[in-house]
């Protein structure tokens, strides 16, 4: 059981937030600028909504850093004197940003995507760890064991690239599902068919190597299919690029292979 | 409860060959010009296989064409004076191709990903049906809802669409698993941390519009993370092209939406 403070009340914030205290810890504030969003927070996990940096306890075991990433080292001054363990939950903020201002630190970085409406499987989440001493490690580890199964010590250069893979992963496959969705409702087609394409598409990787797991035009170099969908593209400028650039990745992974 | 010849041994044909097997048709022949693919598929399905066109049963009640798309013009000579049904399963050719040889014909695509390893789950997958008069379409419906729930009318100019648009949420995104992939071992990282990314990333879609389940720095347009991305790509053009034109893509989406 710790005393934790979190710092910000975004999604990041509010599903750690629960997530600790629903397993016993003890959320004493939460901070936000804005008042309400502090206590939409603070209500559930029972905690006081704070919304100046000055009013943060100082004998916190626990301080939760869940702001953008620009807004990290303005916060840092404020937890000068803390007794506690700091940490930010950014993929791409190096863990030397605390290394002027704060005596134990580290990073704890959960490897998902939260939204409001979706209820993350906690169990099932990877949460990268790191922190500048092995104590600290051993902490935040058993912090972290108290609400995730999946923890991995990643560096703070590793996390970086991790965050760009998972832009790549999440993002840009989303906005590949954006472009299909856009593509059908052109033609009066429901995106409801390509549902299960999506998933059996992720559920594939699950188990088969994705190199493994390519089909296609573009790997079968057949290149009638190809100058078709090419033709149908032939309005849309970015959708041709990118079908021309991801048929040349495909031809390039697969001679790699 | 149909006669069925198959003219393909690949994995549509094996997939649907022993889907139709299973429920009681009686598949009467498999072609293949190599004589143990069609023993393969022959056996399982209790066919007689054959390597010639010439020595296709005349009186079957469905010729289901599985070849490339190419090969398929090569096929229908043969199949002139059959009296059943001619379909082909393929997204992009249209079904007119029947036009001047065959009298009764249609087209049964399944839209899903098939490879040897994976057991697809026919009842989920949508089967995209055609076919050249009423009578025929129906006779078609009533055939795949034997093995399929989800059967959608579609034209040739949609199943062209869709068949693009599987190519970009298929195809597309699992290359983009692979250039994951490889960034991470490059990083000493396992690919393994990103796969609840990837599953999370796919289910979102089956209950949110995409556009809405967008997030990441694109779209908040966090240019200050944009730039240290970029920075961490400048190595590979490719790469650092994608993740440009991705972010382009999803400014217009969201602006849009």
């Amino acid at each position: 059981m710790s005393n934790i403070v979190f710092i910000g009340s975004g999604n990041v914030a509010t599903h750690l937030g629960k997530a600790f205290y629903n397993v016993g810890n003890n959320i004493v504030q939460v901070y936000s600028r804005n008042i309400e969003n502090a206590k939409e927070l603070s209500n559930v996990v029972k905690a006081i909504p704070i919304t100046s940096l000055n009013e943060i306890l100082l004998d916190a075991d626990l301080y939760v850093i869940c702001v953008t990433d620009d807004a990290i080292i303005n916060i840092l001054p404020y937890l000068k004197n803390v007794k506690g363990l700091v940490v930010h939950t950014s993929g791409s903020v190096d863990i030397e940003i605390f290394n002027t201002n704060i005596e134990s630190y580290g990073v704890i970085y959960p490897l998902q995507t939260f939204s409001k409406q979706s209820k993350p499987v906690f169990n099932n989440i990877p949460f990268c760890i790191e922190a500048n001493s092995d104590n600290n490690l051993l902490k935040i580890r058993k912090i972290v064991s108290s609400i995730a199964e999946n923890i991995s010590e990643i560096n703070s250069e590793q996390r970086m690239y991790l965050h760009l893979a998972a832009v790549f992963v999440n993002n840009f496959t989303n906005s590949i599902y954006t472009l299909a969705s856009e593509m059908l409702g052109n033609k009066a087609i429901s995106f409801e068919l390509l549902k299960p394409l999506i998933l059996e598409t992720a559920f594939k990787v699950q188990h088969i190597n994705p190199i493994d797991a390519q089909t296609g035009p573009a790997k079968r170099n057949d290149f009638k299919i190809i100058e078709k969908h090419l033709h149908l593209l032939k309005n849309n400028e970015m959708y041709e690029n990118l079908y021309k650039e991801f048929t040349k990745l495909i031809q390039i992974q697969q001679n790699k292979g």
